[in-house]
């Protein structure tokens, strides 16, 4: 079966899927048998192009690429008539995040469900604020609500969670899963001042020109949100999880967690206490003998702690063009296995 | 379905995984739709029992531990008669492991594929000696050979790197797969002699009386075998991979290293080079700021150099009964899915 592709947002993510898809247009097809098309692409900024015979990829491309509209294969369509009108099996929502309101991410997924598409994302929005909804949406249709690009972009996480480690109950996790804010502590570690490694992140793309979302804990206590409800199947709401940044942390902070042999980090945690699951975002002094502590930069990193084999850490990227694009690739690849 | 399991092996990792199979059934039935029977067990030193309707697992792990013959349902047949006539859908390899032949498990495989049975196994024997044939084998038959439990015991790599990790060309990985070695240098750094840490690792059991299998680095050059075989799909054999152990490493190593910032680790290594794979077994001075260096004691970790995720690194314990019989029941619930 040829799988048909819809992309919702064609920006730095859709882009980089694009171009890994492809790249490895034979590898997949040779390696895992899957056979695709691009059928529409949705962009607020280049409009909606169609076809249910599949797009030129390059030509989309390289429109995106000299901020110009596309030309070929366009309609007048935004892009929830295109998730509803397309022929596609399967919706990637890659537009932008908005953890206030999920939206219009939430609306995609929902139109997707309803027309009886898949859904892959890497949007936080919809995983962190409406994940046991859509995911009960999507089982009512038989259809799957794919994640993994929500927590550490590519780097499996809820994947590895979900095949890997099944059979194992994990009893907790604890995570480094904000990559501007690990890089501002490795850098004030070093040396730097606060204000000093927020601008040196800015002028690097870690950071955004407002870095409210990523100091004050809030894009890690929605990648807490979604582990806690994927991972130990609760239905923690974000307004559950407290949660702390990191802007409060100064120089003599620093100090006093090298002279006791630890590090800040900014640390997402999920537990499980009795029946109840207890999720937090904040600051934490590690021990430099936690696998955790050698994590630094902009990497991100998570412990599961398991029933069968203790502790289990991933480190990977949590970020980036092609390690998002690779996140959706492996959810449609799990989709066809 | 029904899944019929039959255990040839009935040591650490076979009472293990039956004491898992045992805790968990509810739990497997509930949560994954995994439903099985313990049909036949086979022990050289308990005897073969079988039934075809499903085993009493409880009376079965009484005898071993009493280390009493099996009484129930006991049948005068050796192993590979038993995996041949019984009816079990897959057959557990968790006899001893032979580096040198991989024998008798080598056998114990063939039997199972000739009569149209799965097999899942932790013993490196068949997995670093035999993997192509056995897996060309299985193919041939429509069966599979899983072997998640031969490196870092129940902690996700072969499973990782063919699961979530599909779709990355995986370039390189770089591991610490014996945790007595990793132990022995970690006492060494701490002020130890050779002679003292080894001592202590054959005090705490990680170490054999005859430690030769893991200083001298066999052990793990058999993982690094089955990790170019498995995640690099090539043909490797164990004695195209160069080997050398830890016994040499000094005292005066371990300062040396200490001033240039780095940690002495057991470092195996298969790295793609155009056409060809390269593989060895070698100490190195890992940079303190590595992923790997900060991996202490008795874990083991790998690290995995990819196209799209740059280097992902997992971390986990590398041995121990329930470790390792979740790595069988990992693969179980693989042929399940």
């Amino acid at each position: 079966m040829k799988h048909r592709i819809a992309l919702v947002g064609f920006g730095t993510v859709g882009q980089g899927l694009a171009e890994i898809l492809l790249e490895k247009r034979e590898y997949l097809k040779t390696r895992y048998g899957y056979e695709f098309d691009i059928v529409g692409i949705s962009d607020i900024a280049w409009g909606t192009a169609y076809n249910p015979d599949g797009l030129d990829i390059t030509a989309m491309l390289n429109a995106a690429k000299a901020k110009q509209k596309f030309s070929q294969d366009l309609k007048d369509w935004d892009a929830l008539t295109m998730i509803r009108k397309c022929n596609a099996t399967v919706v990637c929502e890659l537009a932008f995040t908005d953890l206030e309101t999920g939206e219009p991410a939430i609306s995609h997924c929902k139109a997707a469900f309803e027309t009886g598409k898949h859904v892959v994302t890497s949007n936080k929005g919809p995983a962190a604020l409406a994940y046991t909804d859509l995911k009960a949406m999507a089982e009512k249709k038989g259809l799957r609500f794919l994640i993994e690009g929500t927590v550490m972009s590519g780097t499996p996480v809820l994947n590895l969670a979900e095949g890997p480690l099944a059979g194992c109950e994990i009893t907790a996790a604890l995570g480094i899963l904000n990559g501007t804010t690990n890089y501002i502590l490795t850098q004030m570690e070093a040396g730097m001042s606060y204000e000093d490694a927020l601008k040196k992140a800015q002028e690097l793309g870690y950071a955004e020109a407002d870095p409210t979302g990523d100091v004050e804990g809030y894009d890690a206590r929605g990648k807490v949100t979604i582990l806690a409800n994927v991972v130990m199947n609760t239905s923690l709401r974000i307004e559950d999880v407290s949660c702390k940044g990191i802007t409060h942390i100064t120089p003599e902070d620093i100090e006093k967690a090298k002279e006791e042999n630890c590090r800040w980090k900014l640390i997402g945690s999920v537990k499980k206490e009795g029946d109840k699951v207890k999720a937090s975002v904040a600051p934490e002094m590690v021990p430099l003998s936690h696998p955790l502590a050698g994590v630094m930069g902009a990497t991100n990193a998570i412990t599961f702690a398991t029933d069968l084999l203790g502790e289990v850490s991933v480190v990977g990227p949590g970020a980036g063009r092609k390690e998002t694009g690779f996140s959706i690739l492996t959810d449609l690849l799990r989709l066809h296995r």
